[in-house]
């Protein structure tokens, strides 16, 4: 479908002010050196915010809508409203798309509290919300290096923020625990890192869902953790592949000694790994179901599933 | 102390383009209007920064090496560094209130993580913090009108983020539970909110320590919550007015019965509560104990007790 669909390249070139990325603030398309939040803004200096990241792959959204759906229930989570309908929205990150001429972007929407009046009490309420988009070139969460070779994962000490204090459905930026689990990770030579519950079970990691295989099953967390979209087509990858799939609570010593881990993520898909606190999978690559389900991904992409093609 | 201090005015008024505030961005004084921070920047995006406030009242700074103290202590603890010490770091605040023409002003130091250049992996330490200060009109964290007639405070069900996930020492703006918490006092008609931890006892509420006063003695919590400048402060008020004083473990129950209830916060100082879950302390206003610290803590300042004069 994608190779169907006519594309412009962007006529401006290196010339092009939105080469580096295109975002759109306070109702003006602005250069990304130029989407900026004020230190007052509760989305700063209270990380009071939420967002979504959908990616464009060869001229194309992918499931721009499951993005879109999370994206407004996250908001009425937080009670917070902007003056963009769903439609306005989906063009309004077509247009970032557009005007960065990007082909492969990381696209992504977000809304702060504000900047409160002053004068008047300090609460949420009485607020008005910011509505930021950008698009900027593909990022990959764990580099395409990484990912060939299988990323090293550890199971990090830090535990993941509970539920019930920072509800991990509602997107969000809260990632002490994240980054004290990053440097756990880079003081055990490591790639990145899994966190656990307080109960010891695996949620999820800096950016990324986690999965299990468990002889042939492949086994997702059901707690603590991000409704991924990337994660979600995992899942309807295994169904229509015809994998034994499950989604139910999975222990630290279940994914050690899983017969394969891998990760997904909107900014990087399906990302095998081939060790787990110094252990290794298989050959010290990634497993065949993991590469099953990554080629898989990425020849769905191809083939025009769930894509929302741009008209550049 | 204060009343000796020669002080001149801004010679500027209303014209002073730093009158709503003056803050220190990428080694420049700029507008308040002028301080934002990249939605590229970890400290926005991951919440990956540290802060403190030190506030300035009648041309003095408050506790200022307290204040230093804990925010390179915050900067060590997340491994973050800036190209500037103690004293620079001084003078640039200092700088800021002079600037703004500010008697009376908070004052914010902050660090991000930064903006990680492109290609690198997604690793905190391969990327350069960025500093930023500003002042701006003093704030009061409960408005004075509330702190007059004693504010009415509620338990919130949301529980405070554990410090095995995120260390409340390290002052951070983490406030995803903070602002439910918000939330369910708007709801319940009440000010400000109280957040308990996990196993049930107090830790502190949105920007604030809180304290019983229990047949005499002052009681603050020994867990979950900053180690606040202001309630240092209170301990050492105590300690001078011959009030017993006790750091402890502090339950739900315990300050819904207190004979009283007060927080205290560097944006607003010592701040009677008067109800808390709808009860009613004593005679519906601030305490005895609760005004006696008040009134001290300011006359404290007045006679200069650990101010740091403003060469305006």
């Amino acid at each position: 479908m994608n190779d169907q669909t006519p594309v412009r390249q962007s006529a401006v070139g290196d010339a092009n002010p939105f080469a580096g990325g295109c975002a759109f603030v306070e109702g003006e398309f602005v250069p990304i050196s130029e989407a900026k939040v004020s230190v007052l803004d509760w989305g700063f200096n209270k990380s009071d915010v939420t967002y979504d990241v959908v990616h464009v792959r060869d001229g194309g959204f992918f499931r721009l809508d499951d993005h879109l759906d999370r994206f407004f229930a996250s908001m009425a989570a937080l009670r917070m409203k902007v003056p963009h309908d769903r439609a306005e929205m989906a063009e309004i990150l077509t247009e970032c798309v557009r005007r960065a001429g990007l082909r492969n972007s990381y696209v992504a929407m977000l809304t702060t509290r504000g900047v409160p009046a002053p004068g008047l009490p300090r609460l949420p309420s009485l607020v008005t919300n910011r509505f930021i988009a950008y698009a900027i070139p593909w990022v990959d969460v764990i580099s395409e290096e990484v990912q060939e070779r299988g990323a090293h994962l550890i199971i990090a000490k830090t535990p993941r923020i509970p539920a019930a204090s920072v509800d991990p459905t509602v997107k969000n930026y809260h990632w002490g625990d994240m980054i004290r689990a990053l440097f756990e990770a880079e003081d055990a030579g490591a790639d990145t890192a899994v966190l656990l519950d307080q109960d010891g079970y695996v949620t999820e990691g800096p950016g990324f869902n986690v999965f299990a295989v468990i002889e042939g099953t492949v086994v997702s967390p059901d707690r603590g953790a991000l409704e991924g979209v990337t994660r979600q087509s995992v899942l309807d990858l295994c169904a229509k592949l015809g994998i034994p799939c499950e989604v139910r609570p999975l222990t630290a010593d279940e994914l050690r000694e899983a017969d394969e881990v891998f990760t997904s993520t909107t900014a990087g898909g399906v990302m095998p790994a081939s060790r787990i606190d110094g252990r290794i999978k298989g050959n010290d690559r990634p497993g065949p179901v993991s590469m099953r389900l990554k080629e898989s991904y990425w020849q769905f992409h191809r083939d025009g599933w769930h894509i929302t093609p741009i008209d550049y």
